[in-house]
């Protein structure tokens, strides 16, 4: 397979049901995690794995945990790392922040979604995190957003970076182009603290 | 200086007057030129230099030839080069198509700006691309995304796909955040013919 | 019925399998039309009559041209001006520009759609047109907006004004709110040379 | 002075330095605010009064009362209501909610500024309006815009909507048109309970 990280289109992962973060939304946010070779990056909420697997191929001497809890998705997750070849990713089936338990820390820290369990989250981040690692998650709730947003504005985190994101996509209609719009998406970026 | 392509933040590239692509558009736009390390990427109107620092970074035994053809953009783009250390960037002073010829063909096209020239441009395009190559244009004029995608969706061109991304930033106001738009941009993306 | 002109919601209209201008549209369409009543208005492409009805309930004593050209949304049309009860509308069956010999001259014109027939559409709207009077088009393809913008710089048209709208709307997801964004669209507004 | 309600362009209104909400923004919040003739209209945060007078001119019977406290709006709202000629806005210098004792009760509430009291403002709201009645209000902010759902999502209030507003304006640029964004905006809308 041709592999070109980060910008894989979506149509080379194998989907499913299960929603996936479309690629405009996941290069920008792995420029947000200001990725480097040798990383180790935590996915939670790594759905069919489509950011793992580019995380992965960005730091290929790095390592990437996946947790995931749905069964569906640790199927298709399991089957996209084997499509993509890549050796440097590790699935936890689990709910976070239960299952981060004993996985050590990080160096990265990708959220895409909180099952409903986002304050307990917020609370279990920083000590997942080495010092000065980063957090970015995705909010697709104003919610969430928010939420997100007034935990990172305060210590331990700083550095606190939103982006509000709305792209669409050209679709050929006749010989014209119309555009069929993404879900917008908030894109949150934080900074522990840390020597 | 910490590095980390893609997502270098605007900060930290010297700007001067000069209009600088955005990072969160730097991110979308090398996401969409589907890089690997070893290619021979084509910077055109190559401004500060943003978008060939942070691919030469992604390739890093690829070579990034940046055009430009104004002389404060030039003197920014050298300082940018000195500042990140980067090897594999080579500077032409010109305008394209004319400072096209002898330079080779390439991977890899980032458009960033015709400077009016537009149809002569996308004419000496193909010429300029191996095989299979990509061109990656940007367009913040409604008539230049109509040109681009008018060119790009014909022979010898394939597989050309648009998106119009409006992103807009989180600012600080007290405690609340407010959020400032970037200029909205298309991006173009197409594959050239090959065997 | 409640009416409330402009601000009907989608739901209040009967819609079947045509596509309608949503209401956020709608109400800059209106907005940029600059509406007063007793004027005489054209809606070309009239679809479900969702513009041309709430341009009649803003316009008492005005009168309103509908034109359309699919048996189904006639059909409807029918239907939605029953339902509103208003008494201002005159529906057109056929298609522009045929369709609008003898209609006379009116103080503005609604462009929802060309039906592919842009460039003649364009030609005869002056002739449709009293003088100093506004055309207000929706465009949701890049090159019908480039089309239209073409056109609506040059004389005998002046005052072109353009703008790419974005809504997306809050929908409930158990506490929590999400945003579905509409289809993304242009609408280009250009008064005609007068005495 | 040629009216044209809603839709007068921002240039029409005496500016200052005071933030007025964009003429697009004024369209959509006139919009969600289903005005009939005859209604009373509370603006809390008038500002330029540019909301209030295009309100006044679309219930040319109905009453609409501007509160503002800036001392430098308050001139600008007078001039503007001459330079109109409207005849039915009240205004009242203060603060909301403490200037709203005594001004009666509403049919709908426009709610462009909370002034940084929005808690005390978001309470004081019932009481204002008329049974049935609606509050529009806007945020540039998201945590305002949070405040404003949560609020908006529970008894007394019912209906509640809320779009994100995302408009960029064509500007020329030679014979080119780019696209200059306004401020994203928020604008919730919601129902008091009534018999």
């Amino acid at each position: 397979m041709n592999v070109y990280p980060p910008g894989i289109p979506d149509t080379e992962f194998i989907r499913g049901d299960v929603p996936m973060t479309k690629a405009e939304v996941r290069a920008l946010t792995l420029s947000k995690a200001r990725l480097r070779d040798g990383l180790r990056v935590l996915d939670i909420g790594a759905g069919t794995g489509s950011l793992s697997i580019e995380a992965a191929l960005l730091c290929p001497r790095g390592e990437v945990t996946a947790v995931e809890r749905a069964r569906g998705a640790l199927e298709l997750l399991d089957r996209n790392i084997a499509r993509f070849g890549v050796t440097n990713v590790a699935v936890v089936a689990g709910e976070a922040p239960d299952a981060l338990a004993g996985l050590g820390i990080f160096d990265r820290i990708l959220l895409g979604g909180s099952g409903g369990r986002m304050a307990e989250l917020l609370h279990a981040l920083p000590a997942a995190l080495a010092p000065g690692g980063w957090v970015v998650a995705n909010a697709i709730c104003l919610e969430s957003a928010y939420q997100l947003l007034a935990r990172f504005r305060r210590a331990p985190w700083f550095g606190c970076d939103i982006v509000h994101v709305a792209v669409s996509r050209g679709a050929p209609i006749g010989s014209l182009t119309r555009f069929e719009p993404l879900s917008p998406v908030w894109i949150v970026a934080a900074q522990v603290e840390g020597e």
